[in-house]
């Protein structure tokens, strides 16, 4: 049996939107913060796996948030290892105030990619030897297809900057995201709270690449993305947003 | 004798460059978090501030770097009011790593603002009220004017979005920088170290504005940098950076 995590963060003034609420880019670095902390402690973390000249592939993510922590709250997330599929393995979240009330929660799906061949590969040994943390209770997996989107309403166009990049020279997951969201009108991201958010990662960009973030509404609250590179017209995200 | 003060971070894995090390605009949002911490305790923090109608407006920080933290690294930044003159509150910075060696130091400016009248005021007496914190080895101040970049060599247009302002509404400090430097040519970005930078905020700017960002050599390993609004012309950020 494995044992979940936790890790504490502050929120900082350069982290809040105009509501001294934390966005939600910064909570999902909050949550690849903590993977790794938890991953750390379980000898697979990223370093671990570049070792073998492997690594880890955020594959989905989908967030739900209740409440939203403000400027200099205390925010602790618990993680842990929730599930294995074939290839996919499961992590959860669960997001905590000072106080232990439920902020949020998320479920993700992760798979080993091998860095030389850049292909996805069988889970190795070693990371199937790390069991599956039990007494969690568990959160929904993210299922099934997202939509396609039909005809996008909002368009951005992005270039890929450096402070963008990670350390695998692409860009940070929290980046798409954020891009993502760029695209929605200001009306809604200043007057709905998003209070969910599924994403898809399907391909990877680098430094130099234009990215189009297009979204369009579904039903009132409901919102398509996608984001894809602008001079191939490959895929990169899919992703869909609820407000309130 | 008012008290330093003294605040811990964590360097994230979206914190850092290709390298592992933290970026230079992160570090100065951990400096901003020690401000607004060691502010707080003192009680002439920007919210006690804003309960008066006021603001603090960061004017000048000077910030040079030895050495970067690393991903996961624990850094320290240690930071007090180091001095006064007319309008002009000064506030140093050391920034520590675990084993107490020091990686870098910083210098700052701030003002006092009208909220309601958006124009500088004088010095509150609550504020001239804490004294200067003593004890503290004296950082040289940023002084004099930085020179006017002639002809620019590197040019890029941003869009401010939603994801770059903060509580007042505007750009928050640490976007300017990351524009300023990502003028640059990759080739500088990527294989030199980026050892000072000595940033002069003269105008604030905000949600939709187009910001030019110009920068030039003006010797080996030397930029001159400008923001200016794309529309207005008015200059935003002047600044310099050091690179070996």
């Amino acid at each position: 049996m494995s044992k979940g995590g936790e890790s504490t963060f502050i929120v900082r003034s350069s982290e809040i939107d105009f509501r001294g609420q934390v966005t939600l880019p910064v909570l999902v670095s909050y949550l690849q913060e903590a993977a790794w902390d938890n991953t750390t402690t379980l000898g697979i973390s990223m370093y671990d796996l570049l070792e073998k000249g492997l690594t880890w592939v955020l594959s989905r993510l989908r967030i739900e948030m209740f409440r939203y922590p403000k400027h200099r709250d205390q925010v602790m997330v618990e993680t842990w290892a929730s599930g294995r599929e074939k290839v996919f393995l499961h992590r959860d979240f669960r997001i905590y105030n000072a106080e232990r009330e439920l902020l949020g929660q998320a479920t993700s799906v992760w798979l080993v990619m091998d860095v030389v061949k850049r292909q996805l590969t069988s889970v190795p040994d070693f990371i199937t030897a790390v069991e599956i943390a039990t007494g969690y209770e568990p959160l929904p997996f993210a299922k099934g297809k997202l939509p396609a989107l039909a005809e996008a309403a909002f368009e951005q166009h992005v270039q890929v900057k450096w402070h963008d990049i990670d350390l695998n020279r692409h860009v940070n997951n929290t980046h798409y995201l954020r891009w993502a969201l760029e695209a929605l009108p200001i009306e809604v991201l200043e007057q709905q709270q998003l209070r969910e958010a599924d994403i898809i990662f399907r391909s990877e960009s680098t430094l130099g690449d234009t990215i189009v973030s297009l979204a369009a509404p579904t039903e009132p609250g409901l919102y398509l993305h996608k984001l894809a590179d602008e001079a191939t017209g490959k895929e990169l995200v899919q992703a869909q947003t609820k407000w309130k």
